[in-house]
């Protein structure tokens, strides 16, 4: 089909949506590692994983080997509501970068969560849902995930209980309303409510949490109370099969048009959106089918793929999660304060930091100032307002756009936009009057963290 | 076409999507009175008008006979960032209500200014560049407008310069940051820059602003710079011209599945989504080709249709604006402070106040309270965050269609979903802590602003 016929955005039709996840494991040589039971060290069986989360998504955490797993129709009903989410061609931005690059983006934005979260959310409140229980835990940091459990609760009227990092429930208290609105209770983190809460807060009294510490918080709850199971939005391989959709929908809308991507650029925290986002890509990868650069956009306040050890480490702060082989910064590793937005887990998905140590992907890390540039000059020309996480994609599409024009490349881009950033305008605000500032962990800060990491 | 074929969402096709805006002042009998020169008391010439607008913009507002007019190419390729918007049928809330009724509903929302306004400031912003212009003023309340604005103005390289109702510009400073970001300089009004701004201070030293007030330091502000016109969000015929795109739309995807809607719902505050969505049906009510129900839903707090006088009056508190036939509660009108979001102009646009003169459209009134629970019910089943102002329409549908449950009625209900509640939760926390109430203004206040109506 002749170019001018790509229209500004890609809608697939409902016929052309995916009706099963792609499960990467499926065709990958070097599997990622087993998670480990911190007791005895060995492998974790479903029955182990059981307490912790619902049976069907146990066995999804567990599968290396069925490629394809069928979404069943009640979350494809569910995905209706905001699917097919578009990909669009950045004709302004490339006209603005004058650069003879093609840009796409997928864009994850357009459901009130703001973000891709929503696609893992309704799927694992599905399961819970099948499962009889009443009700779901969960952590939220910059408060994506939470919105979009809460929604996804509402919707299948389960109890959905969030524990917010204290730092976030403060700053972003609209976050917490909007959780409010779809009946979620909402609780700041380290709290009074759990064992691991009221230690945390007699060792650190002053804390105002992390992510690590709400994770606690959440699957001590799950874990004892009957009915309750614990969910998480990123960095598990569950959460990667159900991120498969905005992946393979792109892969559908670029063949739809016989467009062929060089790179594909997605930012990582615990590797959700760019798990994804590449699933597909990387499948043809792996069979030798296809070959693209794939680069992992990771902030430099929280570099684990960059300058992290590939190593079993715990989840959470409180030491009470399996162990995971990831890239990890160490699980007492707290970003700088002064980081906006998401992107600051510890750790990386076990699936992607098996993939990056086997060479397959890149990943690169931006300043968080470098990045509000990025989106700023994003903002202006293509109208969409992107959340900071989403940012640290958009810097580097435009770095490598901008290499196009030096070298006169016409390479194709596709980056992965994963949401809007109205509820982070305190960041705006801060980067609208200069007053933004980096701030990356010293060798030392890091070697601290990582000197604590489990001896396995 | 069977109506099990029909999608969650109806999205237009690029060629199907309208290429001319629809007048519909050319199939009124009785055509809105004209604007009036406040000095003389006669209609406005397009000579006086220029000053304060675009010259295309005043062609637009005073054209009464030509029903199409042609959406520039410009203005049509900005549209394709963010339109064709879905008219998604509401499945989960039909089924929430347990209604026959169908419920369809357009949904603006998706786009960074969150609403419909966009559709007009592209159009605006495009006449002024044209005209070789160096920028443009214009107030804003809630931050609708003032967000579109800043991006239409941010895309064509014009100044833009907002005026803010000092209340919401402390309130919301996230709609602020929008704007800054986008480029805009916003300043809260009333403020020491203008005259009439420092009028209305040294007369009302504490006073947080309102619409009319900050509307007069906007055009003061026009008129007194070179190469500067004032623009305006509302009211205008020209703007319900650009919102046309918002019915046509919608009647294109309606016909498409051979969907004929009994009723059609909107929400209004001057009148612009309203008198867009409305269009191109109430075209074919005038020209007796079909009926539908026309349904205007606007605040009690604000009830310019329900209480209000149909008489000249000023657009604006410091009077400097032409005055315009319309249903009024008169300028110096100010909705109680407990009101939360938008409509709340003190007037309504002259088309739409003399298709309600004539008997053409409903209007009815409604309370905050009830607008909150329908867009809690909403949020929860539909999954997007509705503004407060399109709760207003929400409300009303919802009724309808218990209606429907009560008489058994299979009507087809379509309703204006405007814009997102993201930059609202202030009032959402308000409701969810169920401290929101309902203030509606005595007869007595009523008539005491009516009393101040000029004598025309």
């Amino acid at each position: 089909m002749s170019e001018n016929k790509i229209p500004y955005k890609i809608y697939l039709e409902e016929a052309e949506m995916p009706k099963s996840w792609y499960n990467l494991r499926a065709d990958m040589k070097n599997k990622p590692a087993p998670l480990l039971n911190p007791g005895t060290g060995k492998p974790l069986t479903a029955e182990e994983l059981s307490p912790i989360f619902c049976e069907e998504l146990v066995k999804q955490e567990l599968d290396e080997t069925t490629a394809y797993i069928d979404i069943p129709g009640e979350i494809r009903d569910f995905y209706k509501m905001y699917r097919p989410s578009p990909l669009v061609r950045a004709y302004c931005l490339e006209k603005k970068l004058d650069t003879p690059a093609k840009i796409y983006y997928k864009f994850e934005g357009n459901n009130t969560s703001g973000s891709h979260k929503l696609n893992s959310a309704i799927a694992q409140a599905y399961y819970a849902k099948k499962q009889g229980l009443k009700g779901v835990t969960t952590e939220t940091g910059a408060g994506q995930w939470g919105t979009a459990l809460s929604m996804a609760c509402s919707y299948f009227d389960l109890d959905c209980k969030v524990y917010m990092v204290k730092v976030s429930y403060e700053q972003k208290p609209f976050r917490r309303e909007v959780m409010r609105t779809y009946g979620a209770s909402v609780v700041p983190s380290p709290s009074e409510s759990t064992e691991i809460g009221r230690k945390i807060l007699a060792e650190h009294p002053g804390t105002t949490g992390s992510l690590g510490c709400a994770i606690s918080e959440a699957v001590e709850v799950a874990t004892k109370n009957p009915g309750y199971r614990y969910v998480l939005g990123s960095v598990l391989n569950q959460v990667l099969l159900h991120q498969s959709v905005i992946g393979l929908e792109t892969k559908t809308a670029l063949d739809k048009y016989g467009i062929r991507p060089d790179m594909i650029i997605g930012c990582a925290g615990g590797g959700s959106n760019l798990g994804g986002l590449i699933a597909p890509f990387m499948g043809e990868k792996l069979r030798g089918e296809a070959d693209y650069r794939i680069i992992a956009v990771e902030p430099a306040s929280c570099p684990s793929f960059t300058r992290g050890r590939f190593a079993y480490d715990f989840c959470d702060t409180g030491m009470i999660c399996p162990l995971a082989k990831m890239y990890t910064l160490g699980s007492s590793f707290i970003p700088s304060a002064n980081h906006a937005g998401g992107l600051r887990f510890h750790g990386m998905s076990s699936t992607l930091s098996q993939l990056y140590h086997d060479g397959l992907m890149e990943a690169v890390s931006v300043e968080q100032t470098e990045v509000f540039e990025a989106a700023e000059q994003f903002a202006r020309v293509e109208g969409i307002l992107p959340a900071p996480e989403s940012s640290h994609a958009i810097r580097v599409a435009i770095n490598e756009a901008l290499k196009c024009k030096e070298t006169g490349e016409e390479k194709t881009i596709v980056f992965g936009l994963t949401g809007t950033g109205y509820f982070d305008l305190v960041a705006y605000e801060k980067f609208n009057n200069g007053e933004m500032s980096d701030e990356i962990p010293t060798d030392e800060q890091i070697a601290e963290s990582l000197a604590r990491l489990p001896q396995i």
